[in-house]
């Protein structure tokens, strides 16, 4: 189960991160390619990753793992939701998040060597409001994880035969809709493990791992993948 | 019924109004993302609207719900269309844009607080015209909606396993296509419920809700579908 | 017969045509949205009109019409590719075609009226060349049409349960990568039935239709279509 | 095998270096359409090509077919991966990418005929760094391919009616996220076969092939496929 949710989060990881990258980062083929890029780069950066976590369900994110677990589903067939099999997973989630972001660095080696603000360079690693403001950025990151998780439970109740196209897409929704303020985080693994590279990696001309906001992006998925999990089957039983 | 059209257009509102927040206020990471990611947002948050609808045949329309009764259709499977059962439906839709509108001003808080036209701040909630001309503006909605109504009464019969993605294509096409005059509501409550919500709602430095248009984009859908639904059959039927 | 081609090419040609009225007319809120958006509206209206026209297979353009029956194919289930049908088809597309075009000057009639160069005003109807080059001009689409064609006739090999996406995604393939030169019509009712109705409709300050041109767009994605039909079939005994 | 290679080689060709020629060639109309553009053409190239090729699993990639001898598995169903089918396949990719630029040459002629830069007009042919360094260039093939031949693996264990589209969108997310610093070849005959044709064809204003380069984005595709087909069997069994 580690290895299947490493895999498919380093993946995840290393292509949405690598979007940043190209977007932030000077001298690249789609500097400033925009924020649909940048939508479908981590929607389909979901994509690649579930198929490589197909082991595990492809959770690659707390949020998914916490909020299956909350609502009393088991985490993939055959995997119930135990203490230690939640451990197993978000562990995998991390180790993979913190490979990703390192092999994104190696894929931008170049890039990141060059002259260029600090800032944009955690641009890549993790998220940052464009108006700081925890308690707001909290609200944001509380909500866009909400749809997600929402989604994921209700999933199931529509057959099709497109295996993980659906959340693809509606991460590319989250992204394009609710990313404004803070660059929607939406999975505690996505954006820790890449600020722990950060902060250990010797990247040219970093700065700060601005650990002061580590906390939205973690505390702020959970409580919206709670949510979702005590509104959704309350809504269905109305 | 009506929490599950609450729900599923709730969703629709909060990321279809987030995407043209995210376009249009200041200091947002997708400012001016264009108008590709604006179709595409409303398009996704069709498809996520639907899955969390998934009870009702996902409608969060009433231009859906009234061009199926129109056409002598269940509302979904085991849902006859009667009076109350429309009225169910209408309300959910209603409550869940006005709810998705609120939650939208939430998740862009700070950027709604930021100095900014009065005009952009309302193009957030509803519609406007480019060129204000109540008649060609009803024209171009009522075109747009009957596209829509169309498919919707004739995927039916061309299977295909996609659960509902092939309606938020269309959307996606629509908004490309056709909604450079209005801005696309071809939806009443898309329009009316989140414009309810920005003239009750204490947003910093609002103007007026534009009242005089708000007839337009609900006038508008309801003959576009009304047509579909008259046409449709005839024109199978030759 | 007739209708199910007639309203599939109208959609098509409403959607399509739409997109690039946005793109090209002033005050829209789609203007210069860009090519990839173009695409996606030339090719998701294939998808919305392709539902309308099930009934018939929905070509909406002679050339697949004429690329079914050269190759020695039904039209669709059940109907064979005689003279008649043929017919039946190609004027149910040039009709659809017109009415289509008729119907986003309507849509767009506020901004159709703007002061704008006539060569804009056309380039909603009909393509036209960057570089004027009749020979040149021909190859790109015999070449843009040859891709088409031959997708059709292979797509039946590859079993997926999409409907008509496929075809939609390739027709934005083409766009995206063999527009660039001549506007990629590669469908003479989709380049003819807008020119007609760019000739007679009372568009203000229009200019010439470029007649001079017309026969390129008709001519092209025939030949384009033949080769196909005598080249796949070819290829596959090898 | 050859023609099947080489026809749906040809057409991934002809879509993929014709989306470069409209970005980069002057007086094109999808001229400068963003990088978003760019990666849509090249993985809409493969949907196309893919279709195309259905005889041989449409690898169009002797990476693919590489990766999948060496992890022991067969290049399709019925098709071992002997040492005589390998060179058929990869002979048609070969000739396929070569006669693709030629077609792409043909579709843009005019274009190419117009003053511009030499190293834009072989861009459209290969890839060459943003910042070049050999080592780094090759990490950056290396880790795209990596993830290419991974799915192409795993996705096989991940069922869905979706045809050729997985691997088409697995292609736009490697082009967003990985194609910053080379421009992903991620495939050795997708970027030689075009050299050859650079090297050979009369392009007006052309200059040198950048054969110092040609080395990398041939061995670094390989290189990923082997990594992943040695990697993947062994994360799978932990």
């Amino acid at each position: 189960m580690f290895t299947s949710e490493f895999l498919g989060t380093a993946i995840l990881i290393l292509l949405g991160a690598g979007v940043v990258a190209g977007q932030l980062l000077p001298r690249t083929k789609n500097h400033a390619g925009g924020w649909l890029m940048i939508a479908f780069g981590w929607g389909l950066g979901v994509y690649a990753g579930v198929y490589a976590a197909y082991l595990t369900g492809g959770h690659l994110n707390p949020a998914v793992t916490l909020g299956l677990a909350v609502s009393g589903q088991d985490l993939t067939t055959g995997v119930p939701a135990t203490f230690v099999n939640i451990v197993i997973y978000i562990a995998g989630q991390m180790v993979g998040a913190f490979v990703g972001a390192v092999l994104c660095w190696l894929a931008y080696k170049q890039h990141f060597d060059q002259d260029e603000e600090p800032a944009l360079k955690l641009g890549v690693f993790s998220t940052g409001p464009e108006i700081r403001s925890y308690g707001w950025n909290l609200v944001t990151e509380v909500l866009a994880t909400f749809v997600l998780i929402a989604f994921v439970l209700y999933s199931g109740m529509t057959p099709a035969e497109l295996g993980p196209l659906p959340v693809a897409l509606v991460v590319v929704a989250i992204g394009v809709s609710l990313g404004g303020p803070t660059g929607y985080a939406i999975n505690p693994a996505r954006d820790l493990g890449p600020r722990i590279a950060h902060a250990v990696l010797p990247i040219r001309g970093k700065g700060g791992s601005d650990w002061s906001y580590a906390w939205v992006p973690v505390l702020g998925p959970i409580l919206g993948a709670m949510l979702a999990a005590l509104v959704v089957p309350l809504l269905v039983a109305l």
